[in-house]
C-alpha cells in the first residue's frame, strides 16, 4: 500500500521531498546509480535500474503498491509506465507528468489517472500571480509544508460520524471547529460553496478549510 | 498600465493564453523572429528583440507597465531582465521564472517579487495528488479557465464599503451571496478562516470563495 516515484530529477527529486515530509510510504526507481547513490542514506528504498522493465516495477512492489508517480523528461519514458504498470496492476492509481502540453491527451488515453505538465502549471501560476496576487499566494501556503496554522483537509463522512445527516448549520464546523466547508462531492455531484440548509450526508466528501489542529480533531471524529 | 512577458517557450505561452483569456492588456517580447511570427495575428503587440537589452524593454513600454513576467529556461538570463527592469522602472512588479530551485534566493535577491520553480511547483503537485487528490482538483479548478461556477476573488474593503465595519455573521456573505470568507490579510496580518465575530475593517483584503456571478456582484458592491 506504498507509493512508487519513477525518477528522482528536478521533478521527481521535489516529489521525494514532499513524500518524505508528508512521512507517506514510499519506494523510488532511478535509472542512474550515482543520482541513486545520493539518496542511499535517505532512508527511503531505491531500485536501481529501468522503471520501464517489468522486473524492475515487481522490484519495487508494483504489485502491493496503491500509486504510481512518473516524472521522466520524456513523455514517451511516461507513457510506456503507464501502461506497464496499469498492465501490471489494473487497480493502481498512476500520476504522470507530461513535458509538452500534446502529450495530456494521449497519457491520459493510456490511461493515467492524473496528467500534470510542470511548464503549463507553472506559466499559468506566472500569470495568475499578476492577476490575483493574494489568492496565489493563499493558495501556495495551502500546499506548502511549513504552513502550520490553516490547513486544506479532505475526508469522507462515515455513516456513524456525528456529521452525517446534520444540516451545516447545526454541525458547529464554523462554531466550533472555527472551520469552512469549501465542496461537498457527493457520487458525481460538487457542491461547490455549500449554504448553511445543506445536509451532509454519510459517504460525502468534505473539502474543509481551518486552523490544523482543529481538523486534525475533526478528522478523528 | 500594462503586463509585459518576455519569451513565448513552453511556460511563456502558457503565460500568453491566460493573460488572453483573462483579458489583460500586455505585450510580449521574443528573440526569435520565427515564433514571433506565430503571434502576429493574435492581437497582442509582439516586439521581436532581445528582453535583456534596454531599448526592447523600452520599446515594450517598460515605463509604464505595472509588471513584467519572464520566462526564459535559463536564470542568468532571467537575474538579467529582472534587474535590468527595475532599474528602468523601480516600481514595476516582477515575476520570474526560475528554472532550478538553487535559483530562487538569487532571483530574490535580485529584486524579483516572485519566483517560480514550474519543476518544483510540478513535482510538488503531483506528490499531493496522491495525497490529497480531492484537495488538489479543488485548487485547479478554482484557477483553471473554465470553471464557471466557483471561483475565488480577492478585493479590498474600501471606507464606503457596505461591508466596512460589519461583523462577518451580519455582512450576509454567507447567507445572502453563498460566499466564504477565506482569509482576510490586514496590514501584516493574516487571518484565517475569520469566525462569526470577526468585524471587516476598511482596508482589509479579502479572499473570498463562492459562486462567479455572486463575486462580481460583490466586487461592484
Ligand atoms: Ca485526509
Ligand atoms: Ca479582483
Amino acid at each position: 500500500n506504498h507509493i512508487i516515484v519513477c525518477g528522482l530529477g528536478r521533478v521527481g527529486s521535489e516529489v521525494f521531498n514532499t513524500l518524505k515530509h508528508e512521512k507517506q510510504p514510499f519506494v523510488v526507481i532511478e535509472k542512474n546509480p550515482e543520482r541513486a547513490a545520493l539518496y542511499r542514506h535517505s532512508g527511503v528504498p531505491v531500485v536501481v535500474g529501468d522503471a520501464s522493465e517489468d522486473k524492475v516495477l515487481e522490484q519495487a512492489g508494483i504489485h502491493r503498491a496503491r500509486t504510481l508517480i512518473t516524472t521522466l523528461p520524456d513523455d514517451a519514458g511516461n507513457l510506456f509506465i503507464v501502461m506497464t504498470s496499469k498492465d501490471l496492476n489494473p487497480n493502481i492509481k498512476v500520476i504522470t507528468r507530461a513535458t509538452r502540453s500534446e502529450g495530456i491527451p494521449r497519457l491520459k488515453r493510456a490511461g493515467a489517472d492524473s496528467v500534470i505538465a510542470p511548464s503549463a502549471l507553472g506559466g499559468r501560476r506566472m500569470a495568475m500571480s499578476a492577476i490575483k496576487p493574494a489568492s496565489v499566494a493563499f493558495v501556495q501556503t495551502l500546499f506548502e509544508r511549513h504552513n502550520v496554522y490553516y490547513q486544506l483537509e479532505e475526508f469522507t463522512v462515515s455513516s456513524n460520524s456525528w456529521l452525517a445527516n446534520k444540516a451545516l448549520k447545526e454541525s458547529g464546523l464554523r462554531e466550533k471547529f472555527g472551520c469552512q466547508l469549501l465542496v461537498i462531492n457527493r457520487g458525481h455531484e460538487t457542491i461547490g460553496s455549500p449554504g448553511p440548509d445543506e445536509v451532509i450526508l454519510p459517504g460525502d466528501e468534505l473539502i474543509v478549510f481551518g486552523p490544523s489542529d482543529k481538523l486534525s480533531e475533526l478528522e478523528k471524529a
